[in-house]
């Protein structure tokens, strides 16, 4: 994998590169779609193509370690095979998911075991087993293993949970060393910063990442419940600390507006579920602001649901008053029309913030462009 | 609306046509995909068009006519603007409807009064109103507000209830007379034919429809718990009594196997919610059989879910695994890969029986079909 700086804006930190994977290249800042179990919620591959224009997609390691399992997973020959997508994908490590859905976990230095949300049965993750089974998918970029304290945590919980992920970052690079990829595709690892809202221990935390030298750098343990003026500080730190000839990805972040104020922090890469599962519910982002769909407001309104140049096709072609229509009549389109919406939104958020850093004109168009990204219409 | 008669096949009474309206050219024989409040389940319009190759589809006049309701259909301009659908559009009378879902309905010579099962509010179809309506939405097919007696129905229940339809007929012919389109595209009635299972007013009602020389004609009550022999007898009885240069429509019928038996009896055009309700709950069609996806058989079958020619490129493009696995994990893509699947081989299979009237070979074609498509896979 191959990361290619163009340009660091000159009044922020923000910056435009290319990631090149041997699925395609990846223009950064990128926004990566959430497909959980192999599928992201309501969207055809080909619309994700076509219409989001996703440039890469992200897979959840402990949904399709339960659900289809590795067996089926390997005789697909992969995740990309099995879904039928072609571009690359991205994996976490499981973790997350062991801590905000599974039961019973217990944290050892070994790893974790857990039981399964879906059947209560028992399972163990480990930086070798999360590793072993991101190698049985075969996403592009593999996550480390790590711990994500919640928020609050007191200081002597997040630094010992700090060295804990430093610790299994160690035997996932050696892993890594000691395995092959399955699919004859390279597989690069992101270490992942931990160390809670403790500039001290995000500092200490970059450093040891840092010194992995792996392909790219994540910073996690982020957006999990802490006010937004302690992740803009803490993700701007690490992108201080954190090497400039790497992607920097922040995990799980966020709204339109977090990602123009990350991007302009040094943030390269990010993924949420937001605009998705907002999608579901009936909340559709554009730049003059967010739409609640289901509010009797839009229910003769025929105007495009968005008449931008970059919306998704669908969202040129349908006023809103019809998708008011979809999501009053619970009809299944009304979320497939949002969800295509939102994605693309996104992603052409960050493909003209992308230009922007090119052309020099970041700071002025972001200033810009906030108010409309955080009016509620 | 023009009907053209291309062929009658010599063996059998299938006959190959070209229905022309106002939005378009409709091939026949035809099936109809429902889009019961203003959509196709789960598909998308564009994929309508593109993959399931919808010639014309349906909208369901007691749906809308509750919710988005008649105002916001007019200031829409009728349901092709409002639901951004280009092509020839079919409404029901709502009558059905009123009779399987509303409450507290009571039939009385003026219409039927009933109570919403949204809301429980009171409303009154009328052969006005029903018709007033379907002006509203603006479909290129109207139906006649019809009575459908329940199957078994007794014979002077049954012979009433034919009378009402008739008298409902003059009704519905008169207003089509005394009113105008309102969205300048013609829009054609079609009488539907009743009488229950017996022969005798089955024939009368045939006679009396064909006398009212609309621009073509239905058969209803069918596929209403009636043993199959009934269907495909009174099918058979009733397009030998219409005229050979209408179209006929058999309203809400049915199998793939049952569409082509009515073919080849002389039927024009279909319409189910079968193919579509089936798809949600994981049954597919193909011509090798019906396979219920959801069965662990298919759990490591990597084969594409349909790899003809004329299968939904969705269908081509993903595995029966792949399928099998969104419907265990209960995501949204699985319905809609799986309705994209049968609708696009419904229309497949009438378009193929086309052909094969027209080149002569109808009827040994369907003896080769019929046991691929009954079997269970």
């Amino acid at each position: 994998m191959k990361f290619t700086l163009h340009q660091t804006d000159t009044s922020t930190a923000a910056r435009a590169g290319t990631l090149t994977t041997d699925h395609g290249e990846i223009p950064t800042p990128i926004f990566m779609p959430v497909g959980t179990i192999g599928t992201v919620k309501g969207v055809h591959q080909s619309e994700l193509k076509e219409q989001v224009k996703a440039k890469i997609i992200l897979g959840n390691t402990y949904h399709l370690y339960l659900r289809p399992g590795m067996e089926t997973m390997e005789a697909a020959g992969g995740l990309h095979q099995f879904m039928n997508w072609s571009g690359p994908i991205l994996t976490d490590s499981g973790g997350y998911q062991v801590f905000s859905l599974a039961h019973r976990r217990k944290i050892k230095e070994e790893g974790v075991t857990f039981a399964s949300h879906i059947d209560g049965s028992k399972h163990l993750f480990s930086p070798e087993s999360s590793l072993g089974i991101q190698r049985s998918i075969g996403a592009d970029i593999v996550m480390a293993f790590d711990e994500c304290p919640p928020y609050p945590s007191e200081r002597k919980y997040a630094e010992n949970s700090m060295h804990l992920t430093h610790r299994w970052l160690e035997r996932c690079v050696a892993f890594m060393k000691e395995s092959q990829p399955k699919y004859g595709h390279s597989q690069a690892l992101f270490p992942i910063v931990q160390g809670s809202s403790y500039d001290d221990l995000r500092r200490q935390s970059c450093e040891f990442i840092a010194s992995q030298d792996q392909p790219g750098n994540a910073i996690g343990g982020l957006s999990v419940g802490e006010p937004i003026e302690d992740m803009y500080r803490i993700a701007a730190l690490c992108c201080e600390v954190l090497p400039k000839d790497k992607p920097r990805y922040l995990m799980g972040v966020g709204t339109p507006a977090n990602i123009l104020e990350c991007i302009s922090r040094g943030v390269d890469m990010f993924d949420c579920v937001l605009p998705s599962r907002n999608a579901r519910h009936g909340v559709i982002y554009t730049r003059q602001g967010i739409i609640n769909i289901k509010n009797a407001r839009w229910r003769n309104d025929f105007s495009a649901i968005d008449d931008s140049a970059t919306a998704a096709p669908t969202s040129q072609a349908h006023t809103k008053a019809y998708l008011h229509h979809l999501f009053r009549v619970n009809e299944l389109l009304g979320p497939q029309i949002a969800t295509l919406h939102n994605l693309a939104f996104y992603l052409a958020l960050v493909t003209e913030a992308r230009e922007r850093i090119l052309d020099g004109s970041f700071s002025s168009w972001k200033e810009g462009a906030m108010a409309g990204l955080e009016r509620k219409l």
